[in-house]
C-alpha cells in the first residue's frame, strides 16, 4: 500500500516526538485489548501521541486522509472497545502519564496514559484518595476508565468514575481541542459536555487530560467473608444488606470462581461452597464495627458457614485479592468469553439462577464473580477457541445472557462499555428511538466516522 | 391572530385532558421565572400537561406549526431559564406530581412536576433520603433540578442533582420519547445520554420522568456558627477545613446578608460580623463531635467571636433557614440581580473581595451569600427598575462579577444554569470552540429551534 505507507510518512514529518510503530511484530501487541477479539483488523500503524498538540496533528491527518483511529490506553478493555481495524491506525495514550495533584482545590489534572494504581498512589502522598478501583487498576490507564465509565470494587458506595470526573481536555475529530469543565466541584455552564465523553469509548474524541476529584483518605476497611450452601442464600444476604446500609464492599464469587482462585492461591476458600461474598465498612469508628456486625449476621441469617471478620485491613485485602484475582484465575481454565451484565438488585437472584441453567443448557463452565452490591456481574464464559463447536455455544450462551439481562431491565455493560463485541445486543436494550439519538450525536460530532469505527455502533 | 388562534384550537383537540389557557391575566402568572427577566414575552398559550402522551402531542404539534416551546417546572429559576416568548406557548409540568419509591432498589420513579420538598418527604416514608436541597426546595420541581442540575446546601459532601439521577423519560423535540438509563446503579452501555440532559436547560428536550438514587437517612447533623471580624478571615476558615474535611454543610453570609436576615427574622444575629459560616457534621457517631470541634477550632483561629455549636438538629436547622432565607430578605431592600458564580476554593478570598470593590465602583448594594464549601457563591445586587441610572450600574456589576469569575478560572453559574441572563458570558467562559459543539448538539437534536429558543444560546 504505497499510498497508506506516504500517508504515514507525511504524518511522522508532523510529529516528530511522537514514535510511530509499523513493524508488524511490534503492532500485533496493539491489535487487540483483554478480549481478544478474533476480528481485529491489522492497523497501517501505532502513534505513541506524546502531547495534546500531536493527538491533533494525528486528527488533522486522519481527517485529510479519511483514516480511522482506533484510541487506546493500557489496551485492558474487555468488550473489543480498542480493537485495531485494517487500513486504520491505533493512537496510544501510554506515554502521556503527567499528574499534577492540587491538595487545596483536592483535584488533580491527570494526562490519560497514567494508570489507575499510579494516579491513586500520587494522591495518597498528599493524604488524599481516588476512589474508582476496576480490578484491573494496575494495568489500566485512567484515560481508558474515563473512556469507558469504569466502576469496580468501591463504587456500591462511592460511585463511578463519571462521579469523579470535573472536566477534560479532548481532541475532536477535526483536530480541534476542546477544554471541557474545570477544577470546580460545581459548575452548570452550558451542557454537561463533560458528562457526555465519560464513557463514548473513543467514539467522540480523545480525552488527552482529566481533571480529577478527590477526596480524604478514608479510614481503614473492616472486612466480612462468608460461604453459603447455595447461590439464593448469598443473594438474599446481599438483599438483607444494602436494604439497610451501604457497604464499601460487596463483592460474590460463585463455586466455579471459587476454585479457580483456590486451585492457584490455596488460600483454603471453602471449594464446595456454591457462593462466597466479600463485604467491606469504612465508617468511621464504631460505626465500623456495628455495619461489620449487621453483615456477618445477614451472612448467618442466611445459612452462611464460616464467616469471617477482620479489622486487619491486610488480611481483608487478601480476600479482595483473591476477588479481583478471579478473572485471570477462570481464565486458567480456557478463553473467556466475558460478560458484564446488570441487573436491578432484587432480579440479581433470577439472573444467577438463569445464568446457571444456560452453561447446563448449552454445555459450558461459566463462572460467575459480581460487583454484586450494586447487581453488576460478569458471567465468564470458558471455551476452547479450537473447538468450533463449543465456539459456537459459548457465543450463544453469551448473547442468552444479555437477552435475559435485558428481560429483567437490566444492562447489557455496567461497567466494561460496548465495545465491538456487545453492539449487537445494544438496540434491543436502548431501544431504535435512543439508538436514533445516539447516531444523531455521534454524526455531528465525527461526521467522517473516523474515531473507533466500529465500535459501539 | 387568527392563525395562532386555529393552531391552538387544534392543539385543545389532541390533548383533551391537558388544560390549556389563554386568558391573559392568567398566563401572566407563566410569563417569567423568579429572575422576573423584563424581557419577557407573551405566550400564545399556557399548557398544564398531564402526561407523557400528551407532551409528546404537543411537540408534535409545535414541529408541524414551528411554534416554540418553553418547558416549565415551578418557575423558581434563577436565570430566565423559563422566561415565555411571544409567539410560543409554555408548557409547564406542574400538574404531573406522581411518585412511585422501591426502598429495595433504592431508587424513585418520579414525574417532573413534583416539588423537591415533597419527593424528599415521600421517600422519608421509607427511612431514605434524597440529598440535593436547593434553598427553594419547598418552591421548585424535580424536573426544574434535572433541567438545571440544581446544587444546594449539602452538595458539598453529597453532590448535585445529575449525581442523583440515574435515567429519565424525556420528549424529544419531533415528539417522540425516550427512556434513558434505569433503576441500575451501574450502566455503560452507548452515550452517557441521561447525564446530557441533565442541565440541559430544556433546550434538548422535556424532561416527563425521572428516576432518582437515594441513599439511607444519614445521622442527625451537629452545627457550628461563628460570626467573623473581616471576610478574609471567614474564607480562611472555609481554606482550613476543606483541606482537611468534608463538611455536610458549609455556608457563608455576609454582613448585607446578615443585616437583611435579621432585618426580618430578629433572631440575634451579630451585625457588625462582615462574615458569618454555618456549617455541619453529619458524620456518625464520635466522628460528628470530632469534626464539629475541629471546625470550631478552624474559626477560633481565624478570628471568629461567638462561636456556637449545637448538636440539637433542631437549633441547627433554625441557622440553615436562615441562611436559605438571605435572598427573600435581601429582596426587600429592592429588585435583585442574582450571581451564581463559582470558583476555585483558593480564589474564593479573592473573588469576594473584588466583588466588594466592584460594589463600590458602581455604587450599588451587593449582598454576598454562598455555598462556600464549594466556591459557589451568589452575589446579589440590589437595584430599583425605576432608576433607570442604577439599573444600568447594575447591570454592569453583573457583567464585571462573572467576568471576574472566569477570569480567575470560574463559572458564571455553580448551579442556576444560564438561562437568558448569563447567556452572553457563555462564550467567555467556555471558548468558541465549545460553543459549537454545543451548537451542533443542539441542532442534532431540534434542528427546528423550538425547544426553549433563546435559552443558553
Ligand atoms: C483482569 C481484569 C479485570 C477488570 N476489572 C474491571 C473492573 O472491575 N471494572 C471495570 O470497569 N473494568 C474492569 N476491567 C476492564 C478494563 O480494565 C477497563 O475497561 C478499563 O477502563 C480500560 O482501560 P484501558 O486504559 O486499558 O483502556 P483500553 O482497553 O485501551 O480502551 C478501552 C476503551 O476506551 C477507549 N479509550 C482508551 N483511552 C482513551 C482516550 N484517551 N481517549 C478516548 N478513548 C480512549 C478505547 O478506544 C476503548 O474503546 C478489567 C479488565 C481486566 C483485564
Ligand atoms: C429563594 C431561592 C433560592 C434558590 N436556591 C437555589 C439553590 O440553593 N440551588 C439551586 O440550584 N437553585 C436554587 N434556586 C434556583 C431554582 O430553584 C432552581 O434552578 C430549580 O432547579 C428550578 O426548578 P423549577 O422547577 O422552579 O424550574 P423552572 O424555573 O420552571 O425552570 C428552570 C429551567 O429548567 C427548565 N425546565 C423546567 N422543567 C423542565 C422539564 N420538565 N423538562 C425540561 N426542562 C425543564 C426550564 O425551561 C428552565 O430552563 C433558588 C431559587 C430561589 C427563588
Amino acid at each position: 500500500m504505497p499510498a497508506a505507507d506516504a500517508a504515514i510518512d507525511a504524518l511522522r514529518e508532523r510529529i516528530p516526538s511522537s514514535p510511530i510503530l509499523t513493524d508488524p511484530d511490534v503492532t500485533e501487541g496493539y491489535r487487540r485489548d483483554f478480549a481478544k477479539d478474533p476480528d481485529a483488523g491489522r492497523p497501517l500503524a501505532v502513534v505513541r501521541a506524546t502531547s495534546t498538540a500531536d493527538v491533533q496533528e494525528v486528527m488533522c491527518w486522519a481527517s485529510e486522509n479519511a483514516i480511522a483511529v482506533i484510541p487506546r490506553g493500557a489496551g485492558s478493555g474487555l468488550s473489543g472497545g480498542a480493537t485495531a481495524v485494517t487500513g486504520g491506525i491505533v493512537l496510544t495514550t501510554e506515554l502521556m502519564q503527567d499528574i499534577e495533584v492540587d491538595p487545596v482545590t483536592r483535584t488533580a489534572v491527570v494526562q490519560p496514559g497514567l494508570l489507575n494504581a499510579e494516579v491513586k498512589k500520587a494522591v495518597a502522598e498528599h493524604g488524599l484518595w481516588y476512589p474508582p478501583d476496576p480490578s484491573s487498576f494496575e494495568i489500566c490507564s485512567i484515560g481508558g476508565n474515563a473512556a469507558t465509565n469504569a466502576g469496580g470494587l468501591c463504587c456500591v458506595k462511592y460511585g463511578v468514575t463519571t462521579d469523579y470526573i470535573l472536566g477534560m481536555e479532548v481532541v475532536l475529530a477535526d483536530g480541534k481541542a476542546v477544554r471541557l469543565g474545570g477544577p470546580r466541584l460545581k459548575d452548570s455552564a452550558g451542557f454537561s459536555l463533560t458528562k457526555l465523553f465519560v464513557g463514548s469509548e473513543g467514539t467522540l474524541g480523545i480525552i488527552t487530560e482529566v481533571i480529577i476529584r478527590l477526596i480524604p483518605k478514608q479510614a481503614p476497611a473492616s472486612t466480612v467473608v462468608g460461604t453459603f450452601p447455595t447461590v439464593a442464600d448469598s443473594t438474599q444476604a446481599i438483599l438483607d444488606i444494602t436494604r439497610v446500609m451501604r457497604p464499601a464492599m460487596l463483592e460474590f464469587m460463585d463455586r466455579a470462581s471459587i476454585r479457580a482462585v483456590e486451585d492457584v492461591k490455596r488460600m483454603g476458600l471453602d471449594v464446595d461452597a456454591h457462593g462466597m461474598l466479600i463485604a467491606q465498612s469504612d465508617s468511621p469508628g464504631a460505626d465500623c464495627s456495628r455495619e461489620v456486625e449487621f453483615m456477618a449476621e445477614a451472612f448467618r441469617n442466611n445459612n452462611a458457614a464460616d464467616v469471617f471478620t477482620t479489622d486487619d485491613p491486610e488480611e481483608g485485602e487478601a480476600f479482595a485479592a483473591a476477588r479481583r484475582f478471579a478473572i485471570p484465575a477462570v481464565e486458567r481454565k480456557g478463553t473467556l468469553l466475558l460478560e458484564d451484565v446488570g441487573v436491578p438488585l432484587p432480579a440479581l437472584p433470577q439472573l444467577i439462577e438463569r445464568i446457571e441453567e444456560i452453561a447446563a443448557e448449552r454445555d459450558v463452565l461459566i463462572a460467575v464473580i459480581a460487583h454484586a452490591g450494586d447487581g453488576n456481574t460478569h458471567p465468564l464464559i470458558v471455551h476452547d477457541p479450537n473447538d468450533a463447536e463449543e465456539t459456537a455455544r459459548a457465543n450463544l450462551a453469551f448473547g442468552e445472557i444479555m437477552d435475559f439481562a435485558i428481560s429483567l431491565g437490566g444492562t447489557i455493560t455496567g461497567e466494561h462499555g460496548v465495545g465491538r463485541l456487545k453492539k449487537n445486543w445494544l438496540p434491543s436494550q436502548v431501544g431504535e428511538d435512543v439508538m436514533d439519538l445516539t447516531r444523531r450525536i455521534k454524526s455531528a460530532l465525527d461526521p467522517q466516522n473516523l474515531l473507533n469505527p466500529g465500535a459501539m455502533f
